[in-house]
């Protein structure tokens, strides 16, 4: 099995390191990640310069571009075979609810899953203490029962592990995503040349954190596991949206 | 009535100066775009730097970040109101099917819908003729069908108009996204320091352009109008992938 | 004659214009400048990707990199005669003293030097009033002796001009840099994120203004005029690094 | 002794780890480089966005700005006492004549030398044979002389050393700065989305290679070193532009 691992946080992360190892004796593993932080990166692809791929001394490859251009150039030009799975993780930090839309370590794997490939997101929610093992191992487990049974249909999962030691889990609950509340606003400030500067706000708290969500299900120390797909057509409002129209 | 004006092509953009223009008389515009051509930036956010916004000669803001920056700042920092309504584009060619994942342009709609306000991304489909005027009085008519009889519910519309002159356009028809073929690989080249480089390739070619799809309509140069919803999780899916992690 | 004009504050700046349209009387005008404020840039030179050149609807064109790239690109691949002449500015704010190493538009300037074309970098001492007829008027002036009488020999000239009406200078001087006291120290701050950022604090005030440097002509309303070399070699201090090196 | 190191190729450039390595016997060792390559990138000091310092697990800090950033925010902001030494590189190919204009190893360098500390370029002049051990080791015998002997007077050196085993060099020079042809013209390219794109073509051969220039030196095997001045003042041009001015 080949195992393609990216992720945001840049090809020296903690939590991509730990992946590798986690999955090293599962599989043959090529990571190609950003050559620095790029956590808020959503799908953007670098379309106005040419990328370039380094390999690091850890035999990590780099490139000087987001997650998706990461999955993109690796797939599509770099590897010999397709591989079997991506993955893209572990972030520091949750990405559950409205986060999917701007996160970096969502849209790698999404890139991996637009091109054919099963694809998994691994999420350490929370991070402040830093159990990356635990995330890892949950990892290791999905994959080793992948390799027993694979997917029936593509797939393209978002996964948050509670930042608990492994034994604290309290089991696994596939969940949708839940809703923020709107984000903080941004914060003014001026900057030494005395020029108005604005930096991106907090995420907003969680709104809908009701059960079956992603939220819930952390804040239980559950492991959530949320299946996503990319087609963002509202149906159920077209029929709404043609009255509009034609009104 | 207020509206917020962006897009991922620039404030310089020709497209955009053209939406200002048709919509200057039905509302208080207030155009607030990124510095430089942003086009892949998908939903982006700018996390590492802070953000400054500055004033053009024609009176339009512009911020050094993304397109959702630009939002995000207007809405949250900048605009004494809430705006009634964000629109954003007109892009110089199409955002259909997989695009949307991608595009800049739906980006900024969305981080409109996202703070709470109705919200339409605008794209001219094709872009070499340069019909930014048949795009512009198609949202104006929009806007001012807007006026007489709001949204009903929270709404975000993704709007392809076919590059044709206005009496050539055959209709507006509420369509679902497409689907494209997987993206061109990547392009290989060595750089005059003789590096290996690599550009991301050019978007696949329709898949899915069935009937009822925007890929369909904007060919029968029909407008294509698809509402958007901003929730990933793939519902349909939850139950197999429930049985596949319990087996 | 043909005078090829870029700066390091952005193609849209105010003191690019009023450069353009003094001197358009006088000579052939093409403008080429950065797409976005790159004070600071030195004599950076884009070697990671390549440049795109735009034109915006001033006709002056614009390019994804720093000053020196603009100059460089302009003179080796875009124009079909060499300039006459590369003026960079007019700069908002001073260039004197150790200011030299770190400006932009002093680079620019150097970039067609070093090209073989005679240059000048002018910038607006000062800055807060906004007096850019003045240093306009000056430049012209300047330009205007050059077409009576050129330079003797290959010429890169750093001109400050007080930032007073025309009427209030107090005639020209050849100067010499002047020196700054070290720089302020780094200004250390928290971002909203929480972590601990550093801004790049002011320049140094003088440390040496005395007569015949550029501070000290400017704060008498005197137009400072600094002939430049580009060769850093310390001759005066070969000697005694020799004997030190075979102590 | 404290020894501040830095460079241009990045904080992962092997260069720099042998630098480190050779000098760690001797002083205490601080490393604070860019965290990715900046080469280029001249005196550029990033004023639009604060800085931020990260620490590697191998110990050496990096920053996400230029090399004059990096000591410009390690000796103003992060070091508790100054430094006794400023030395950056080695860096990947020579850095001699015209080039010290560009470089971004000779700038982090210069910044040390600004702000008041005796500061050593090294550069691997060739590169290709990856000879760092020989640059290293020079640099570790010049170390050692000045604990025995200080600098006379405040120095800035620039040390280029042949990429040979170090029992070829021959021995060691004071050099003048050569010079060099003009540069190539920019490459012009089409990318894949059918934009013109331009590449800054390679430096220009050596114009000026003669008996007491660095280019010489090197050609003979023999380590140049050239004591550089920061100021740019052409002064025996003065007189000739007093004439022409008021000519």
């Amino acid at each position: 099995m080949r195992i393609l691992l990216s992720n945001d946080d840049g090809y020296f992360a903690p939590g991509l390191a730990a992946l590798a190892e986690a999955l090293s004796g599962l599989a043959q593993i090529t990571v190609v990640a950003p050559e620095r932080d790029r956590s808020g990166a959503s799908n953007s692809l670098t379309l106005d310069r040419p990328l370039i791929l380094r390999q690091a001394s850890t035999g990590f490859y780099y490139v000087n571009g987001t997650p998706t251009d990461c999955v993109h150039l690796a797939v599509t030009g770099m590897l010999d075979h397709l591989p079997d799975m991506v993955i893209s993780g572990i972030n520091h930090g949750a990405n559950m609810g409205d986060d999917t839309i701007y996160s970096g370590t969502v849209a790698a794997a999404t890139e991996g899953f637009l091109l054919g490939v099963p694809a998994i997101a691994v999420s350490l929610a929370g991070g402040h203490h830093g159990h990356f093992a635990t995330a890892a191992r949950v990892v290791k487990e999905m994959v080793e029962r992948y390799q027993r049974e694979p997917f029936a249909q593509p797939t393209l999962l978002n996964v948050n592990v509670p930042d608990v030691p492994y034994e604290s889990l309290q089991g696994s609950a596939i969940t949708r995503l839940g809703k923020r509340h709107k984000a903080e606003p941004v914060v003014k400030e001026q900057n030494p040349r005395g020029q108005t500067v604005y930096w991106v706000g907090a995420a907003g708290g969680a709104q809908d954190a009701g059960p079956g969500t992603d939220f819930e299900a952390v804040t239980r120390n559950v492991v959530s596991i949320t299946p996503l797909q990319i087609d963002l057509t509202h149906f159920a409002q077209m029929d709404s949206i043609k009255n509009w129209l034609t009104s």
